[in-house]
């Protein structure tokens, strides 16, 4: 008699992945854009979406899923600028997982909403390894954080189609250098796309709308 | 018959304090202080590190063990400085546990050593949940992730004795609000000790030095 080993690990991978297909058919099925936008504790997550729903709520509905491990400060602040958002506190988990945002999904009113951004925990390590149901995996590098961190949390890097580099504003009074971080991004991630911004000055903004705006016209049809 | 229930996350976590106990134990014996250094990747561990060395090594013979997902930049700059240092790849792994700081405990010179630095993963959830067999709890936080962090990772913050608020420097370009920063974290941990330093203009640090070589001599004994 053969011995039936488990995987515990992949196996709970697999079933994500299958739920993660099943919101990405939903979505797909409305013909939403779904962003699923991951960076460290404090790179800029929610001001990337506060500054592209300002900028994008005319022409498009914007909806929101916000993943914290607690608290709901950044649900209140999207709510505050008039987009449907749910909250999903993780309890201490360090990433969203496709069955969370199924949850999203079902309390949000789809039938009206064109683009969704998903804020996944803020984490570097574990959250691109599970898929949720996204068009495109983005990722905030802030410069604060150092132009060491592609080295230091590669996956990251190279899982992620766009890489937003956030509070460029602060460049004259930090050591980053953009061309050493750009070398290793595009080392790890050849068809990584880089937007440069200042989610605070605006320095960089119209470049990711624009791109982000084609997205949404693509899967539109 | 009854039927055995095992709570897997209880027993790693049991068997990983008794692994801490165990460490505690050997330094303990040594006298040497060791300390956690937790923070969201880019907030200055490594920084405040190799400040700490260049200033105390000529009184107190320091060593490390640097946790990161990959790489061994910070254990390169740290040997530069001249001190002891292991590297530990957790290979994806969002934290240090008691295993790995035994095998790095195991490949330093102990007999040789006031004082241990271990530098975890760069990550504000799972890391204060993992005992490793040190004396003090350090948490660095930084002015560019902002002043919202102890709502939204207040575990880490509760869990700490210690936290470095650093990159001051960087408060004139920034609207991060001490005061309510401070009130979070004296709510959710009022024996924690607060110190505001620049790594970089070493403003603040001589109050960190001084609070740190009086636990070093207590220690000693």
């Amino acid at each position: 008699m053969s011995i039936k080993v488990i995987q515990v690990g992949e196996k709970i991978l697999g079933k994500n992945e299958d739920k993660a297909a099943e919101n990405k058919k939903r979505l797909d099925g409305r013909k939403i854009l779904t962003v699923n936008i991951m960076s460290s504790p404090g790179a800029g997550k929610t001001s990337l979406i506060l500054s592209t729903i300002k900028q994008l709520s005319k022409k498009y509905k914007i909806a929101v899923i916000e993943g914290d491990v607690a608290s709901s400060v950044d649900a209140e602040k999207v709510n505050a600028v008039g987009a449907p958002v749910v909250q999903i506190n993780t309890q201490g988990g360090c990433h969203l997982d496709a069955f969370m945002v199924e949850e999203g999904l079902d309390n949000l009113p789809l039938d009206k909403v064109d683009l969704l951004f998903i804020e996944n925990v803020g984490n570097l390590i574990c959250p691109n390894n599970y898929l949720l149901g996204e068009d495109i995996r983005l990722m905030i590098a802030s410069l604060p954080e150092g132009d060491d961190k592609p080295y230091k949390y590669p996956a990251m890097f190279a899982d992620s189609d766009v890489v937003i580099l956030n509070k460029t504003d602060l460049q004259p009074y930090l050591d980053f250098k953009e061309k050493a971080f750009r070398q290793v991004v595009d080392g790890l991630n050849p068809d990584v796309i880089i937007f440069p911004v200042s989610c605070k000055t605006g320095v960089g903004m119209q470049e990711w709308f624009t791109w982000l705006e084609g997205k949404i016209k693509e899967k539109k049809g």
